[in-house]
């Protein structure tokens, strides 16, 4: 991403009027280089890529601020799930045109992101394209040497804990398409779950305590039932979920009660963005503590158990349900 | 980009069949986190980040292999001309399809320029797309603190450099889309050129050197013109080219004599990259010995001038020749 010399572009125009302002960090160059620069901190760096596709993460008429953070949001909550703390950011905005209706509000919700996270705009690169929108943005994270939280690393005992609510934004994405009626949803109750699907809600105050106690983390994307049997696997355990704790909004509550959603869309249909993880039980207490401390409600929601079996999905009776589909899938 | 446990989809086959097997690198996590690790070196990190498209930077039918190298190599050829060595990159990979006669020849070239190059990949995201496959990458290359070279940097009596020959990649394109008959070349020119197109060739070799010894640098990626007078006006100086003197292949020579190409699309069509570089007189000599140890060639095309006009190309009677169009632009 270069901004314009005497050679200036459409492009390099582009890139002067909308994220030039935004790029204030000193390692951005003011967007007039080739690359950016990560400073030597002696911290690790964890790095993460998450693209999100207009039809398939967001949709061609869902307003450009709401896909600017979305596309930020969702490599911020893979961030915090780490337990890393924001460093900065590049993105690949593939456009097929480029129109300041579009392009102006969108870089404002960029940029009011990235100053409330911390997290500024490094470079990027910019290029036309035919098809759909596309954002691609690579996010780096600062953690001390050797203190990423990985996926591996839960062990049988620990408590499986969510953050937030789970199921809103997949149930916003139907109401959004028409697929729900919505009997019994007020409008502030479509909004809230549209609101879920457009502008995820990353849970980066949570990231120091996620570093200092969890054993295992990640964030959950595609879908907490599918997510939850990736940890297993890079852990080498299974896990039994409470269903009746996995934490609902109202909304969605009353969606599930109506029998308007099926409890697979809930926890198979992907795109919450909160954080999954594992806590030793003698840390439990603390976790919560931090998690107060830094108002993000999390919810105990199972426990890890040893072996390699899928993890099991419990009703009241303690019965485990047979899932249908597990998580969303590209392909 | 993760690899499947128990909740395995599509697109989880998809990474662990293909990329898992490329991810040697421990940072990788072979590819079932969600993050990636950069342990700290003490190094500064470079970041650079670069985009190609189907039906802009490659065409459809250029086979997978070549697309999958040069969607790296533009990358590293930014790190070179920062003087940056290679540590690694992320993907974005946006498909319409998972087809294996596609994805194996990409993935296996990858992993070959991978290796070769000594960047591995660390992770990524794949998504399906409706619209033109697009790989996105973000590469990352460690520089001594302070050491990277930035586009500003360039003074007065610097001796511009340029690596390689320009022009090839625009003309072999043209040739690709038979806007170029042709006249006078044979298949193996034709291929050549062809070639240039399809599979740029970094001058990692000589990042130590440009390191060493250049005051600015960066890759000519938009057109020697345009790039030129970007790194012209990051450096807040003038320039002046021999345009008898900018270095042309055999093939381009013999286009360019017969009139099938002008030069304008020469020094103006983009996709050559090949490193611009200014090196201080006094280092002249010490930066040619270390281009020749490193294999790479280099041609001294010109003077770093004071003031701020836009660079001047002159001809062979010092007269300044007008370029109709200075770059390449997406918009």
């Amino acid at each position: 991403m270069t901004a314009p010399g005497a050679g200036a572009s459409g492009e390099d125009d582009l890139i002067a009027r909308y994220f030039r302002p935004l790029a204030t960090d000193p390692g951005a160059f003011g967007l007039v280089d080739d690359a950016a620069l990560l400073k030597s901190s002696g911290d690790d760096l964890v790095v993460t890529t998450d693209a999100i596709v207009e039809g398939v993460h967001f949709l061609p008429d869902d307003p450009p601020g709401t896909i600017a953070r979305k596309a930020l949001r969702v490599n911020l909550s893979d961030l915090a799930a780490k337990g890393a703390a924001p460093a900065g950011f590049v993105l690949t905005l593939a456009l097929r045109e480029a129109k300041d209706e579009w392009l102006a509000p969108f870089a404002r919700a960029l940029g009011e992101d990235a100053s409330a996270f911390g997290c500024p705009v490094l470079g990027g690169d910019t290029v036309s394209t035919p098809g759909p929108l596309m954002i691609s943005i690579t996010a780096f994270g600062r953690v001390p040497p050797g203190k990423m939280v990985r996926r591996a690393g839960a062990r049988p005992g620990d408590r499986i804990a969510v953050t937030g609510t789970v199921g809103d934004a997949a149930l916003g994405l139907r109401v959004l398409k028409g697929k729900i009626a919505g009997e019994g949803l007020d409008t502030s109750a479509r909004e809230f779950l549209i609101q879920r699907y457009r502008v995820p809600q990353p849970r980066s105050a949570l990231a120091l305590a996620i570093r200092d106690h969890a054993n295992a983390a990640m964030d959950v994307s595609d879908g907490l039932a599918g997510d939850l049997a990736k940890l297993c696997a890079a852990s080498g355990v299974s896990a039994a979920i409470d269903l009746a704790a996995v934490p609902l909004s109202a909304a969605a509550r009353v969606l599930v009660a109506n029998r308007n959603a099926d409890i697979e869309t809930v926890v198979s249909g992907g795109d919450d963005y909160e954080v999954l993880c594992t806590v030793p039980e003698n840390r439990w207490e603390s976790f919560a503590a931090a998690a107060r401390h830094a108002n993000v409600d999390i919810t105990s929601i199972g426990k890890v158990e040893a072996g390699t079996a899928a993890p099991r999905f419990l009703d009241a009776t303690g019965q485990p349900i047979t899932l249908k589909r597990l998580s969303y899938s590209h392909f």
